[in-house]
């Protein structure tokens, strides 16, 4: 049998993974999810690819080899392997540090920010929409899988998440009242980011301690996902790790 | 007239700007480089678009309304203005601090840590080949005009940059010796870190004071912009500013 995939789209129930690595951390933290893997056999000299396909055994995922569809749906060339999954609810824990991101519009830095919060021992992601979708295939690769091994959940507003949540809040501003590195989070916290190009609005001024990460003025601001990478090893770094 | 342009190739000795505020740093910063510069007439609502205008008429720089041609040589929609500069040789001064890239391969990466750098209070960035053109448009654009802020320098190896520079090197390895935290960078010193996918060759780790910046076994990596700008940033706090 010939698996037929489209290309992403946002309305599907089902997204992808591309390559060897993301692939092996679906498995890891969210097996029951995958639904097929599409296998280019040019591949198979590549460490982790046998055990995709011993994975695939022991789940009992169908699996097919199928270089031209993989080039159909995998956004870069010499992609050997594509993961098809379900996308699935998650939800974020009380009483844990957040990263809370208003207002994301690249899924790229969503998902490098997904990446460094892995790194950097974060597990929960709360989004304010409009924002990216997380599932997107773009974010799904920057993060390099770490998307899976990470909660995250959507709010209509940052209203709707405070109201759940008691924790301290951070938000980051240009205009920001203490520098980071002076800042000292009390857990649980919550470090707030807004949107690529705009920031945060002003009435995040109000709320709890305002940070500012402090550069020349060569520079208008630091990149999004740069800006929250410092942020997460910074609040790393103090708790002792 | 109606200039005549061509999507950026690497081999061309002129390079663009895509938007306004990096046609803005390409006038303050390297305004004798420019050579041409086309409009959107729509972007006329926009914040320095009027100024663009004068520049030109100042620097005696042709300009033109031309959208089909923005629309040929942009990457992205929305584009304004397109600035048409003349490539130029730049070096690095000794007895300052240096980031030194080693066979960076991403122009989105370089042009980021070039922002970092800007941000950051480093001028000086030496890149060891094969490596990325740091004028790709990509480049210039993710540096969000910082690089004509920037001193940059290519060299064949890194031996061939160690013989002209003195300062003490701190390579950047996932099995670093010291924790960047409790590094204190001795000035002058180069920051030095390794391919996006294959990071520094292990030589590195007998050079100078190795770094690692200290993270969760959830990731096997940090992004090499994210790696490069949180220790731009660790430097920046400990010089005081």
């Amino acid at each position: 049998m010939l698996f037929k995939l489209k290309k992403y789209d946002k309305k599907y129930d089902y997204s992808y993974t591309y390559g060897i690595y993301p692939t092996l951390d679906l498995f890891k933290y969210r097996a029951a999810q995958v639904s097929r893997v599409v296998l280019n056999p040019d591949g198979d000299k590549n460490k982790g690819f046998e055990e995709i396909i011993q994975l695939c055994k022991r789940h009992r995922v169908p699996f097919e080899f199928n270089t031209p569809l993989i080039e159909k749906i995998a956004a870069k060339e010499n992609t050997y392997v594509v993961g098809v999954f379900n996308k699935y609810k998650s939800s974020i824990q009380a009483e844990r540090n957040h990263v809370v991101l208003v207002n994301p519009s690249d899924p790229g830095n969503l998902g490098t920010i997904i990446r460094s919060m892995a790194g950097f021992a974060f597990k929960d992601l709360s989004i304010v929409s409009p924002a990216v979708d997380v599932f997107d295939p773009k974010t799904v690769r920057s993060s390099m899988g770490a998307l899976f091994g990470v909660n995250f959940e959507y709010f209509d507003s940052f209203q709707s998440y405070k109201q759940r949540f008691n924790n301290h809040l951070y938000p980051f501003l240009i205009s920001g009242s203490t520098d980071l590195r002076e800042t000292r989070f009390e857990p649980p916290y919550s470090l707030i980011f807004g949107n690529e190009g705009s920031g945060l609005p002003d009435s995040f001024a109000q709320m709890g301690k305002s940070v500012k990460i402090t550069h020349t003025s060569n520079i208008d601001s630091l990149n999004l996902s740069l800006a929250a990478g410092i942020a997460l090893y910074e609040a790393y770094s103090q708790s002792g790790r």
